[in-house]
């Protein structure tokens, strides 16, 4: 059981049930999630002794989100408490071709405007084994950039395996600011998960020939894309998820891994979608997991892809499996059929 | 943004929650709609000055009824209030090879019992630029047929342009009766919306090797209807919505049109189906919105075949997407990706 | 309208709403079920007249599934009050490739722990057609096993025709338990369903090359175990279902029969799954009502896969349809058009 | 066990949930039931064999009213089935000064529509020993209120007991019509059942210094009221409900009797009311109980106050307790104290 | 029907189901509103021209803002579309001695950033006969403060009745803040709403010897603080609304009013609640609605208590009562009795 | 923050929604919860480090219980895996004179079935300041009572204060039972707490001229039998909640205190009730939290009145109030008003 940390957002989020619009919508269901407590939720489930760091406001909704991680057997004694406002964001859940809808509201929020003082990362990194973050909490606030790297620091410091997921988010920031913040936080980083998308908005590689929205995807631009992020940073693993959008309610869902020598690519599940928002965060998360158990680069790979085809069909942010249910669907057993 | 009028029924709709039958109900959805009232809202929804005229009863189901269409902005001040009561239609949602199952309870509804001194058709029509009514209407009574004729004439006085669905109901009518009362109609009409079954039940043309329920469709048949359609009434244009029922929970769906001239088959969608009631009324919509706004027959029709594609995936009867969503699926968009 | 019996246990049926993981839930949809429960359920919907027994808690939760069975029109009139407690199962609905998950909570049930002097088996089979049992009610206890054996005397004493379910349970007994108690059993039964699984595990039958979890069947080992079921046993008729699991989500499904002299293979259905549970009971049910309505061995076949076929889209284990919605399928409408 | 038919209609009531407003409900709840059937359902519930003979249509709304009664042990093999439509009413339910708001859509109904050749009268009340009706049924139309005097002639004819309960509904008919139509009918009757709102407006009977909506009532006009009754019907019985509405959350409850010699008022309950619908036939109901359980005037009585006392806890028209809950109220304990 | 005009913030509000905790809650029922926009739906329903003002963000959130308006009737063409979100409260329904809990997360919204150059004050107040607005829009923001006191001005300039409620929100400024502003804007008002709270930390009016939480109020120290309010600002009327706070399941409410010369104390209502939040504001409508309809001081004081005591039986912040309801009930009908 | 011990079942509760009979249910809410479960949940909300002893099934049932504790910051590392089942009680929400109805399936649960090597007591009273247990628990078995006493033989050797709440449960045992086994047991504790019929049936104690049911109450008695108490066992407070029962929607609420000097009363409440279950344990648990922040016993005993009052509005077993919510209402502050 390793400890783990990641540090990030933790939002609020609404959504409508069923397929109603926002305008039909008399009910929200709730959860909680984000891209950063969505990994630490993973690594609970998996056994690990995941730590989520950030900070809420001393309210009620804020007291739900930590409750929410605790739930799920997160350590949640570093979350500061302070601020304005938990961020929200609304999701009206699309289906077939017509899309699933994000409307952010995480302005202000109080991670947004926090600062390193607000954490004691000598006690967050003490003994921990991974620091995970993301590319959403640079982009939150030039604050939150600089609370990121403060982390970064500490964890490195302390010689702690690091991880990013890139995931560029447009309604945050511009591809620039993204790649100036972005392109000095590389130096902390060991394994890189980004796709293709990321890779150029966020660190400016420029895939060749992908379109995103046909619903097919080149693993041609892929490798080499790769090869020019280790080249230049260094990392020890390269790794992207690989989406097709048929519709959505049914995508196509890989993987593919480089160490600077071995590019792999991985099963591919068509996941009949319930929900899939958090997908890239469980497939960070299975990875890490595989990583940390142990487990060579292809096999890390496969249980990442295992578990996030899974988390598709889970309500809410956080991926519910467990250890069991990834291994499984590794082993082969995708029929689905009830065990009785 | 134009004014356009539309008349017939709208219904109180109650369906059983996800895919129970009937007899496990212990709640019913509520929705309400109907062919012209669909009409009036998809129009409201691109922007357009939609009217919908009609008669509800004065108690607060009539009340509620209205409500639904100032939600969706649908003009409202011409409905009628007086009469017996709102017609009820009853819905269990159908999946795979299950077919979803309408009871209808509208019967001696107050538009059914309504006569053209409920209406002022000179305050109605005056500025209008389109008129859309369907088969429904003329088929609830004799006294909605003379209606129905009362506003088409009005309508034309008026020198308004006027779009049909023709839109068979057995459970309404004969077709028989349907062709004595729609045949009379056809000559106020420009545009005329309706499938093979529609074009040999309401007007008596004969289409050739079609079996609607055989999941195929043939094109063959339907230009030469066309033909004998325009050459009967000179139609401008003659247009079919193509259902290709897979199952309850997927079809095909495309659309064919021609204007005496050029026969014009569209794009195909396949329809992951959420709720498939209103279907034909989002397809209308979208063809008349795209004439209304100056495109071609082809891209007029491509508009309104998007538009009810993504209607497939609403739950009610109402398209409530907007017209940015539908150009979007028009321009080749239909992966579904979550925008953030 | 034939009279037909079934004996066995009706549980309580806790399942969580949507697609929910257990520990997600805040509430379960209640339903009351059971192998030969459903049996009598369909064979009620279909205008015959089905005795459940069995023995219930004499507490509101055993009234609760009496009253479900009549609400179906089920009689009751032989089920015996007393004992514990109601068995329960809990089942978190699967997707794609997640399967569903039942947890069994069905120890120390009034019906495990009854005897045959809880049941006057004569005025039970008192001018009755048919005895349906299924290898779940044996394997709860040895208390169930000898009121089994006891209800099939009874029933054979009279001429009744004995139908049973093999239904291996691996949570209930052994392979080895069940061959020697179903052994016994099977001189008693004139139609015997059970898949390649039941057969090995309850009856000693060894099937050559079936991967279940593969998603592909073979029916090439199916008429040989079926032929040596009848050496050995004198069956008049062997069935099976067959399901091909694709995912959770999706599965194929069909029949086949074998009277000692033809096999026969039914239609087969690939049918999106609303609920599953019941599938296979409402299989043997559609079976029985053809064989008991004098439909020869491959009409009652089609009935019943038809009948099942339609199950998967009804949540709850009862099959809720009725004869002519088999009918029309058979037919061979399977387009799911809406009718109206 | 006493065999006990009631006839008259039985709606599908639509309730919004909580205390919504009818313009804000998304769902309706959906319920079951009508004077005559909730008095046959409380029958039911305590023991008897309780028959309800009303007519409804051949479709499933039809099918779920029958179902509804046979979950709780109805008997409904006298139902008739074809019409039109099941009635159906609107409900939204009040608190504190604002009152529930009863929207009827009950016109053209199968039972209002039903003549006496649809029912087999003499074995609907072979071996019966009680006929119950309600004033609702001859007001639905003149042939239910031909219908309703054949099945007291008939009733009448085999000499069993017979109570009504006036029940005058104004939405229905006026007070003019009623006292024409069931002054005719009071010659059948030997139990009366109405308070003094209905023996006015059904009977002419005039009330004295009596203002049901200022929440206190006077029991010195009853008596007055009762004998002239008596005297003029020759009544075995006439009763009363008495309701002291304080708010639409709050009421008291008592209820009086008089046999021409004693006249006898209730214990009265302050209710905090859940569903008051359904109120005074779970009275009728428990005084028909108490009756033909042999119970004195005086008791039965009170079975029939505390059992409607009841009936205002449970949501639904249908009153749900046992036997045995009355009588521990009856008893005295109303403290609502949990047991366990 | 008069045109009124009120301007100020609509909110989104999100409140947890039945009696659940914030952190029980995995749904949120939506509703939308504010102290303005609900005095807006309020004279909407009693049938009058209502335009309701304020600036929301161009997302789904604030189109579904804009539709809750328009449903109810309100006109929403002067709602100017921008800004970065909607406001948004969360509310946790207390019952008995738990207090309901409110967190806002209001700041940043539209409206609070918006300026006068945002509204067409001409066209808004063209032919309109009453401006609305209440304390809670000043305490927004700065510039929230000045765009009121923009619209006052123009209110006045086209002579049109001005109305305030004080509306004191300590979460929202202090006594200080708010004595400063709102003194100033005192000028233009000529219908002064607020209860004693309000006038001392609004106003700086001291009352004595009140104890708002003792669920007992003296109605000594009114009179005098509304004699001082009328000798500083020259108010036409000051009113305010009296409440007894039992605890948080009943209350007690009424209401006074002083015009200079007479005190009238209203009839006092014990009212069961369903939901407080808005009581206020519908007190306000219902009394702005009896002046503007020209009735006496008294009885348009006792229309406003009697719409606002049903408002607390109603969920959501709208008073969904009509003009009729609102008459029955100061005809004197309190009894809650069921009109069938 | 003290170190709190609580060792006892913990069960699945499963409620109807509203105040639906279990034959109306749908769908059951669920919960978690049991008497000292219910009691640790409080401590955790005050602030202290509480730790709930107990053993659930290795299944997703019990994993469920668990998180439910751990949501609300219970120390769950001492928690057992392993036996048959989860106990699970229904729950029928009563109103008004209708009683709630508990149904009980508890027997043969995991805890029921534990013994002493199931658990580590040196190291889960390592450190602790109280253990609290009820008289539940010895009630499930044999073993489970061998169990306590083991569990209080380890505290008492480490110099815990023990509590005990005596919590007669006459479905599981009977007085006589309870009498020789409690008896023993409280030799080891020091605070007792209990109400008349818990004094009587569990330890034999007479209480004179009191009728639970009657909806009065005398504390007469209760002094009388507290000094009794004492001076048999040595105790250093002998408490009891003092609950009259009006009906099951409004209950008084209070408590009393004896510590062998000063008999004390506390204020009583008036609840108006929400959900009742679990009244008794969040009084045994705020008594708790006062006496060890070292309150003198009257202000402990008011804490607990206070806290234990606010759970009558929580639903589900846990109280869900924080210290600060109840010393509001010690403070005094009943209105229920909202802050805002």
């Amino acid at each position: 059981m390793a400890k783990i940390v990641t540090m990030g957002e933790i939002m609020l989020r609404l959504s409508t049930p069923g397929y109603e619009k926002f305008i039909q919508a008399d009910s929200f269901d709730v959860n909680y999630g984000g891209g950063e407590a969505n990994v630490a939720v993973s690594l609970a489930n998996y056994g690990h002794n995941a730590y989520f760091v950030t900070k809420v406001p001393k309210n009620p909704i804020g007291d739900c989100a930590v409750a929410s991680l605790r739930k799920y057997n997160v350590n949640t004694e570093f979350i500061a408490k302070g601020g304005e406002r938990l961020g929200i964001y609304f999701l009206e859940t699309g289906a077939s071709m017509r899309a699933s809808n994000v409307v952010y509201d995480r302005a202000h929020s109080s991670i947004a405007e926090a600062t390193a003082s607000d954490f004691d990362f000598d006690a967050i990194f003490d003994g921990a084994d991974w620091f995970h973050f993301t590319g959403i909490t640079p982009a939150l606030s030039d604050g939150a950039a600089e609370l990121t790297e403060a982390a970064l620091k500490a964890a490195k410091a302390k010689g702690i395996t690091v991880s990013v997921d890139l995931n560029f988010r447009k309604k945050l920031w511009t591809s620039e600011k993204a790649q100036k913040v972005m392109t000095n936080l590389m130096q902390y980083v060991d394994v890189c998960i980004g796709n293709e998308e990321d890779a150029e908005k966020v660190l400016g590689f420029k895939p060749s020939g992908t379109d995103v929205t046909s619903g097919e995807l080149e693993l041609a631009g892929y490798q080499d894309i790769f090869k020019q992020m280790i080249d230049k940073f260094g990392f020890k693993y390269v790794v992207s998820s690989l989406r097709e959008s048929y519709s959505a309610s049914d995508n196509g869902w890989s993987a593919c891994i480089y160490d600077g020598k071995e590019f792999y690519h991985s099963r591919k599940y068509n996941v009949r979608i319930v929900d899939r928002v958090g997908g890239g965060d469980s497939f960070a998360a299975g990875l890490i997991c595989g990583l940390i158990d142990g487990k060579n680069m292809k096999d890390a790979l496969e249980f990442g892809v295992a578990a996030s085809a899974l988390k598709h069909t889970i309500p809410g942010d956080y991926n519910l499996v467990t250890r069991a249910d990834v291994e499984t669907l590794v082993g082969g057993d995708a029929s689905g059929r009830v065990q009785r």
